[in-house]
């Protein structure tokens, strides 16, 4: 009996996307590159790779975002927004990158959109999946676990079911962020940006050996899930009274 | 004969300024444990020492100045611009900070300014010097570099002839600003805030014991100078094209 096997189609179109946050330098970097003399890194038979700078404005101005965060623009009501003058820019660029690489839910819409993340915080490299039924993108990310062991790389899975569209990754059929740090804003670094690099590969590399007829058993795959928010101590001004202690620190990857 | 021997004045008055950059963390969080619970950490006898927030505005935005840097205000001709409406706000608080803890050059000016800046290079700790004939300020570096052995603390000598009363430590009659690095804009490390604190405490230390008759032998003092700006690899369009190699920014202290 087969039914519980499922044939997916195989990945023909890939969008890459740096600079997503303006200032989160490793997808910044590996886009301009791979728009530039590297893009014969990208290459992968059969698949064609577009990198491309998210937030272009922010990139810039090297800052997150120039009017609102550039990944929760991808609403519903945003993409149906009139293009008015005083439409936010990131509002405008969503519509944009959903018109190049989706729409959203079509069957024209690329098949996978890998989104490059930074953050300040030591956590190595997280995998970012949006839905537990994209089976493809948590192949991908078993994979991914796999090619960069030892490095620690935990699969977060932030699956919102009544709040679809609403990041850059869901433009695709298929997604993966990758976010890496610890990284300060608006620096790279050369070790976290070639994890990056690598990370992006591997992804590659997975969607060719997919494509090439590479089975994927049944399998389990250890996520986590947002619990909750702790903030920081603060005083009675607001301001943080507390800093993370240095054993925490050390940059472990 | 005792015509080499100088006799200085006691060391009454001390400021310590952090946030003259307003996204610079440790000196940020040192000023406000100082003027909040953690006052007592800067007693000395006989020496009243006022930490306080330089650029206080662009603190509590974290970003490094409003309209122009604060360390560059302090011109001769911008402490003489009358205070009208569309002054910028740097050289209204350099005027403040003048009026304060100076005026520069006068006798009712503080005895020592003490200026907390961080770097995102991987530095160590700099001395910042502003005059060869401080005397005073050379032999605290020296104390503070036999403090701290084996950290890495070199001192900087950024003496201008023909730009004087540019920097903000210029407004007391003696001055050490202190740079610590690597740590990322908007972020305080532990590690790094303790160095700083610790240096801040040295410096109070030696203070103390000048004012209560300890001697200052001639001696020598290494001191690194400008040279130069070497800027990094850069394309076309500007974008800068190299990364500091791994090897170099691994952090030291
Ligand atoms: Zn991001
Ligand atoms: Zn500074």
């Amino acid at each position: 009996m087969q039914s519980f096997t499922r044939v997916l189609p195989p990945v023909r179109r890939v969008a890459v996307a740096g600079g997503t946050h303006g200032n989160e330098m490793s997808g910044v970097c590996l886009a301009r590159h791979w728009l530039g003399s590297g893009r014969a890194e990208l290459q992968r038979p059969h698949i064609e790779v577009e990198p491309f700078l998210a937030n272009t404005r922010a990139v810039e101005r090297c800052v997150r975002y120039i009017d609102a965060d550039l990944n929760r623009m991808f609403t519903d009501k945003n993409l149906r927004q009139p293009k008015t003058e005083n439409l936010l820019y990131e509002v405008w660029r969503a519509q944009q990158i959903n018109e190049t690489y989706g729409p959203i839910g079509s069957e024209s819409a690329y098949d996978m959109l890998l989104d490059m993340h930074n953050t300040t915080s030591n956590m190595g490299i997280s995998l970012v999946l949006t839905s537990s039924s994209d089976h493809l993108s948590l192949h991908m990310a078993q994979f991914l676990q796999r090619k960069l062991h030892p490095i620690p790389c935990n699969a977060v899975l932030v699956e919102h079911p009544t709040l679809a569209y609403f990041h850059l990754r869901q433009v695709a059929k298929h997604a993966l962020s990758i976010e890496i740090g610890p990284q300060p804003q608006g620096v790279a670094r050369a070790d976290i940006t070639e994890h990056m690099r690598r990370s992006i590969a591997y992804c590659l590399d997975f969607m060719h050996k997919f494509n090439s007829g590479m089975e994927l058993p049944a399998s389990k795959l250890d996520v986590h899930r947002i619990d909750g928010y702790i903030d920081y101590p603060r005083d009675s001004e607001g301001h943080i009274t507390a800093i993370i202690h240095p054993a925490f620190q050390v940059f472990a990857l």
